[in-house]
């Protein structure tokens, strides 16, 4: 034999030999036996494995078995068809479970009654479908109601089963959305018949009637009748269970939160318990901690003689856990101790389900529990201290948005639940805001200054208005989204916020708010949650935030015990993270807040709005109306004096802590009035006619405003702006660099830059008016020029951009705008709708569109550093504050993000986890199979 | 020796052999020996190398020498030092120059008298300095005086030579833009005290008192005496021309052409001769042909007694050529013989200097002539016939866009000069018009049924005044660029258009227009010529061009020379080029027209430019106002016969050609009257109150309706519209391939995508109504569905819209407003400042922005083809008519490109033009030079 052909022969065998290998194990059990453990997630599914992991360490479940994900694919591959050898297996498994219950599947005499319920890798609540009471026919269904002495309670199980099987795997459901449920338009008749109003009124008799027509309503539907025999059922529910993977809702499920098909469900086949069997049963529902307030107390509720589905229905109230301790002290008293063991056991809050079948206690599944993000905080701090967990795996326990919930004043729940609701918007700002209804900013600040609580209500707010809404408790708007003018502003000032609340007409000349029949004047009182988007009648009652009454020194941190929870993970987050945190802020007080909050710098100050304030606004109006260029030579030497005085407390603030200045960036007119707002007041003190004053209105009037004359568009055309902003800037660093002795680190940011010579023409200015006053006044002030990357070309000429910048800042508010061609402001009415059709899974404004905009500020950090190795890299657009945009400028190695005072916290939070989870590729899957990058990049 | 030991001795002795070189010959002479030829631009600069060949070829050119190109680059790697050699060999070849006109340099008796000149590899008119008359000094202007008999021209030549000498070597010049000429200062002063007006009018005497003067002025300047030895002057001037090409004017213009800075410039140093030496001297400029006409004739004119300058200068009014042959009859003929032998040579129009000093004739330069559009195709056309050229060179000495200047009527010369001028705007839509003015759409709309010739007069146009633009002469705008909405619309529709008139102020109310104090009422009349942007009062008389007579069969071709030149052209270019050519055309007589003038299909028909129409409008806004969903289907319905009638009537005008239809696209509230307007007629008709109706436009009022809710936008939102499209679309087609048996091929368009499910969205629509059609009227027709690429997102993820799109058509309108982040309409006040501060070479909107806009467009088309191997690519944009533009869409290989049709010849020649480029590459050169890419693609 040659050394070839003996290749091939042993390539053959190994050929053989796989083909020939015993199938992979299909069937997994768990109770006396168990075969899989806690680990075996992507095989067993979330549920299946927790219910191994638990029989493994003993504590009661109900002995089942799992059929794998595999078997999924198999069934598939098989074209919907269950292996045949499974059968035989699946008979086996049973066999072991009437051995361990002492009951036999399909005996009328003791029947054994099994649950059928899915099982997917990642949880999908509610999507896929689950068979209950398997194993009922017409004869077992008596011997249940000998065994148990109830009658009534064996039919309506039964009858339960005939629904649920007739639905889920007979197909007899409501042919859309707008027809009826089949079975419940019989339950109706019979109901009617037996003149009764509730389920629960119904006899036995009246069960088993219904019962008989449930088997009509099948056969006439479907053409056969509803399966009596035991294994049929069970093939059947199984089978229904993996088409419930493909159907609508959970394709649709799946594409949204980018869950592979391939990974497929497991199937969980469980021994039925009931904790309906009378006044020694109960069905628990428990906590191992308070999911509210994250206290380390057993937590939840019960319900005697009931099922699990019962707590759900609440059509009984249950009752407090605590009183179980009195009705079943020695059930409480397992309870405790179950409580602990799975906590310590799965090191996480679990949410567990319990059932007390005649004093016998079955655990019949756990989970991780949902929680407050006040809960997530204290729960993970205290599973720190008790040495549970290890401080990253905490970071990574509270949901980074969370944060901010320890940051908000909130109503307090009596009275919210008191209070008139009278329409929903969008949760745009946080918090909650009580006060007087008012039409206008102008009003805002008069009734403001007097020291009233208001809550501006507008249609949608523009620059105008800021003075208003600084004035102003909370903001309300009946049009925008949650990235509208008005919530940005809402949340850049901390302001509470509700946008988009559509339902509210407002008539402004005649000052009323109007929903439906409810009709509210000027100065009615009203209160809005912006946490939920809810709009309230009348006063509500608000408790600030502990952790802001720390940070505004009216608490010290000993007295809060939040605080010093947030304090801890904030701790951790600065440990873990890698990006610097900086914050948009355009004033020394949003600095102080921010620095409070961790701000290690200010990466976006928009000097416009110290253009807006009180007796400036008429200076810069002068100065765009201008006649001349000496007038406006004059105008600009009056703002000179303003500007360099905020420039010299912000900087007194952030002392040497880096701090980004943004040039001039508003289209000119956004300063002016509207038309319809022209009196004639403001062209007189101008010193020019009406008609001229109109005229340059018209002027500057502009199609699209935001792709206009502004930006650095505005500092070429007009250099002698320009020219004043760079001179009080360095005026006011001079002077603190040498009255202070404060080492400051200015950075000047050109906005709106396309081509390389818009920077290099503003660079020009910067240097030279730097050097002047640097010069004059004998000072060395370490500064850097750079450029905000926010249209796409600016993107695509990165590395040109890059010889003249020393940083980028990526605005990716305006780049979102240009690249996506979506005007923020104006996307509301089809952005809502292209959510619902998933075209977008997420509104772009309020995180970051990592395939389109992401792929060109990846493009431009690449190109901008492969020209300049330190170019410092950071985001500034509101979408610094978003969690999973943050993870993106991570993942792409940017230096900082920069955000709203508020959202610091998250962001802490968000670039620890981000770190994070890029040390540990592991965790990183689902994302991965969420990004959908084409164009290479 | 060892082999390595040999080697080196080799290598060292390859490197003594190369460092002993004798130095590259750095002198070219020119006369009676000549050392280069016309092939030696690089070296010898094009001034050198023309004169060298003139010579060569037995012509009279003034004997003299080039310094070649290499010696400029030793002038500056040595720090601005002329090599110490080259003294010896100027004077060396200053020797022959002696020899050859029996006259020496420096010598008082018989003094040789030099010109020194700049001349570089590429023509920079006016941006580099030149010496004339070098080698006078107080002496030789003596001798000059002697030997001319004439001491005033002899003086007069000496004090031109101590201006310029003084100016260009030695620095005496006006510091800055504001302030004098110290030369002309003095000048004045002596003419003051002369008691004249004129230079001319100086005497002798009073020149001498000058010179003395300008030589104080320049010791008092510089410190320094002007030089009066001879070789000290030549050195100076050289190195001054030098200079030169570094200087801040040439600094500019080689940035601007991209020409690069290493090429360097030659200088000419050359035997002066004079035309101003009496009455039998002569200076002479000239044209091979006629250079506006292009008719074979000699043109030109003559100044006896004259030096060239003074035919610029223009202060005696030359004489035409023809009367040379009266007054000069041998220099006459001589001038024939030399305008044929250069013509003959040079193979192209020459535009060439002479100068008859004393009966003899010199040439001084040959150039290839500047001529018009109509010169540029006949010269080219008719030199073809005469063997002079092969007709592809032919067809890339026509400025692609000059083939349009035989398209458009014109205002007859004579009655132009008689006119009065009133204002200057932009040439928005070439072509000459006159009427009556109006001032509203409604006004040009009534008048124009009535057969009147209006120009309509507008601060700027709106899609409201199409119907009004329609029956209009012209257009005239006192706002917006060549790109505006008046501009675009104008040029689509063929309509002479001037813009951005903004001299003339409009009271639209009083129904005026003011200029100054010139002040027009409504039914005045003015003219517009849309070529140049002038505006003039009172009626002008046009002549229609003959190529468009006989396109709309007023002439037979027979009848035209114009067109048949016209024909031949395109006839090579459609040989030549590989790009497709199709139209931008929305109605059945717009294809018409396109396709007389060569279109190949529609590249874009804009459905919604039917919808503006007369009865249709109010159906529209019926549509867009109905208040349920059943009253909007019933306005769709009655659309949709519109809608069906017109794609019949285009189907059948376009035959078997490929007929791309755009789904509505533009944002509804277009079609809406401005607030302004609403008079409550509207709202009337619809059956709703005004007060509903003013709530509705406002809603649908947009901040930036560019990016807002339009393109597919609607049609994903408002499905039931793109259902109307399509079905009207398919049943029109469905009628004409059955009842006239023609093989359309429609493809249609999905605007401003963004995302893949936009697209997926409309696609599907679009199936599925077509199925319908298709099979309820059992034809099949070849249909394609595509996108355009006109937001950066869809470029980026073209290769996920590829697997939808059969094409992508590139909207670069659009792409170019979002990619800079740039609005069309508002670009106006800052494009013009960028273009003069050099941040832009040319107007984004006019021609592609390759390095921003085309990166992505680069980047889609590569993308889609990689996923689709044959995927279909066309542009658009305004810049489908754009010859610049057009190369780019060659070299990127897309397939067609689509322009407005009276566009398309230019489109057709600019084709032809880059694929005989692209197939040589040396024509490429400088292009290569100036593109600027960055990102790498």
């Amino acid at each position: 034999m040659t050394m070839k052909a003996k290749k091939t022969v042993r390539k053959t065998a190994a050929k053989k030999a796989s083909s020939a290998r015993p199938a992979a194990k299909r069937i997994y059990r768990f109770g006396k036996e168990t075969d899989g453990d806690g680990s075996m997630l992507a095989l067993l599914g979330g549920k299946g494995a927790n219910l191994a992991e638990m029989a493994r360490i003993g504590l009661p479940v109900p002995p089942g078995f799992t059929l794998t994900t595999e078997v999924c694919n198999l069934y598939y591959n098989k074209g919907r068809k269950l292996p045949r050898r499974l059968e035989r297996e699946m008979r086996t498994a049973v066999k072991e479970l009437e051995a361990q219950t002492g009951k036999r599947f399909g005996d009328p005499a003791n029947p054994l009654l099994l649950s059928v319920r899915s099982g997917a890798r990642s949880s999908m609540p509610g999507m896929m479908d689950t068979v209950l009471n398997l194993g009922l026919n017409d004869d077992t269904v008596e011997g249940l109601a000998r065994k148990t002495g109830d009658s009534r309670f064996a039919h309506d199980c039964y009858r339960r089963f005939i629904h649920m099987y007739g639905d889920v795997v007979m197909g007899v459901r409501p042919q859309d959305e707008h027809s009826h449920d089949p079975f419940e338009e019989v339950m109706d008749d019979v109901k009617r018949s037996a003149g009764v109003k509730l389920d629960l009124e119904l006899s036995a008799k009246d069960l088993m009637q219904l019962i008989d027509r449930y088997k009509k309503l099948i056969k006439s539907s479907t053409g056969s009748g509803f399966p009596q025999e035991a294994f049929q059922q069970l093939s059947g529910a199984i089978g229904a269970v993996f088409d419930s993977w493909h159907n609508e809702r959970a394709v649709v499920y799946r594409r949204k939160y980018n869950i592979p098909r391939d990974w497929g469900t497991a199937v969980n086949v469980q021994t039925m318990v009931f904790g309906n069997m009378g006044e020694d049963s109960a069905t628990v529902v428990a906590f191992t901690r308070d999911p509210a307030t994250g206290e380390k107390v057993l937590y939840g509720e019960y319900l005697v003689n009931a099922q699990g589905e019962d707590v759900v229905a609440g059509t009984r109230t249950p009752k407090a856990i605590a009183d179980l301790e009195v009705e079943m002290p020695r059930a409480h008293e397992e309870l405790q101790r179950v409580s602990r063991r799975l906590e310590r056991h799965f090191r996480d809050l679990q949410d567990f389900e319990f059932t007390i079948e005649e004093k016998a206690l079955y655990i019949l599944q756990t989970r991780n529990g949902k929680r407050t993000g006040l809960a997530a905080v204290r729960i993970a701090a205290e599973m720190v201290n008790e040495r549970l967990i290890r401080w990253k795996t905490a970071l990574t326990r509270i949901p980074a948005d969370s944060i901010s919930t320890l940051l908000v004043p909130v109503f307090r729940s009596e009275t919210r639940k008191a209070a008139k609701l009278i329409a929903t918007g969008l949760p745009a700002g946080p918090g909650a805001a009580s006060g007087q209804l008012v039409f206008s900013a102008r009003e805002a600040e008069r009734l403001g200054q007097r020291g009233e609580e208001v809550i501006l209500c507008r249609n949608e707010t523009s620059p105008d208005d800021i003075h208003g809404m600084l004035a102003a408790n909370g903001i309300l708007t009946a049009r925008g989204g949650v990235s509208s003018h008005a919530a940005l502003v809402a949340r850049q000032m901390g302001k509470v916020c509700v946008t988009g609340a559509s339902d509210i007409h407002i008539d402004s000349q005649k000052r009323t708010l109007t929903v439906d029949s409810v009709r509210l004047k000027e100065l009615d009182v009203i209160s809005i949650d912006g946490t939920t988007g809810e709009v309230f009648v009348g006063y509500l009652d608000t408790a600030p935030s502990e952790v802001i009454q720390v940070i505004d020194g009216e608490l010290t941190p000993e007295q809060s015990p939040t605080y010093k929870l947030f304090e801890q993970i904030m701790k951790w987050a600065d440990r873990a993270r890698k990006l610097g945190i900086r914050t948009n802020a355009d004033t020394p007080e949003q600095a102080r807040h921010a620095i409070a909050l961790g701000a290690e710098g200010i990466g976006l100050c928009r000097t416009e709005h110290m253009f807006f304030q009180g007796e400036r606004l008429p200076i810069v109006q002068e100065m765009i109306l201008a006649p001349t260029r000496e007038q406006r030579q004059q105008a600009l030497d009056k703002l000179l004096e303003f500007q360099r005085s905020d420039f010299t407390l912000l900087f007194l603030e952030m002392e040497d802590r880096p701090v980004t200045i943004r040039l001039l960036d508003p289209p000119l007119h956004e300063f002016l009035p509207s038309h319809d707002g022209v009196d004639g007041t403001l062209a007189k003190s101008l010193g020019i006619s009406r008609q001229v004053f109109i005229e340059r209105l018209r002027e500057l009037h502009e199609q699209n405003p935001m792709m206009g004359h502004r930006g650095c568009r505005l500092g070429v055309t007009f250099p002698e702006i320009t020219e004043m902003q760079v001179r009080a800037l360095f005026e006011a660093a001079a002077f603190v660099v040498r009255k202070h002795s404060v080492k400051i680190k200015p950075e000047i940011m050109v906005p709106l830059v396309s081509y390389q010579g818009e920077l290099e023409h503003q660079t020009e200015i910067i240097h030279r008016v730097a050097e002047e006053i640097m010069t004059r006044d004998k000072v060395k002030i370490p500064y850097l020029v750079g450029t905000m990357i926010e249209v796409p070309r600016a993107a695509v000429i990165a590395g040109k951009l890059a010889r003249t910048a020393a940083f980028f800042s990526f605005g990716t508010n305006d780049l979102t705008q240009t690249t996506l061609g979506m005007s923020r402001d104006d996307s509301g009415p089809f952005l809502v709708p292209y959510e619902k059709l998933d075209i977008i899974t997420r509104n772009p404004f309020a995180s970051l569109d990592t395939e389109g905009v992401g792929f060109l500020v990846k493009l431009a950090a690449e190109n901008g550093r492969n020209i300049r190795k330190n170019l410092k890299l950071g985001i500034c657009g509101e979408h610094g504050g978003d969690p999973d945009s943050i993870r993106f400028c991570h993942d792409i190695g940017l230096s900082y993000v920069s955000c709203a005072p508020n959202r610091i916290p998250v962001a802490r939070l968000a670039a620890a986890q981000a770190a994070l989870q890029a040390s540990r590729p592991s965790l990183a899957i689902s994302r991965k199979a969420g990004s959908t990058q084409t164009a290479s990049y």
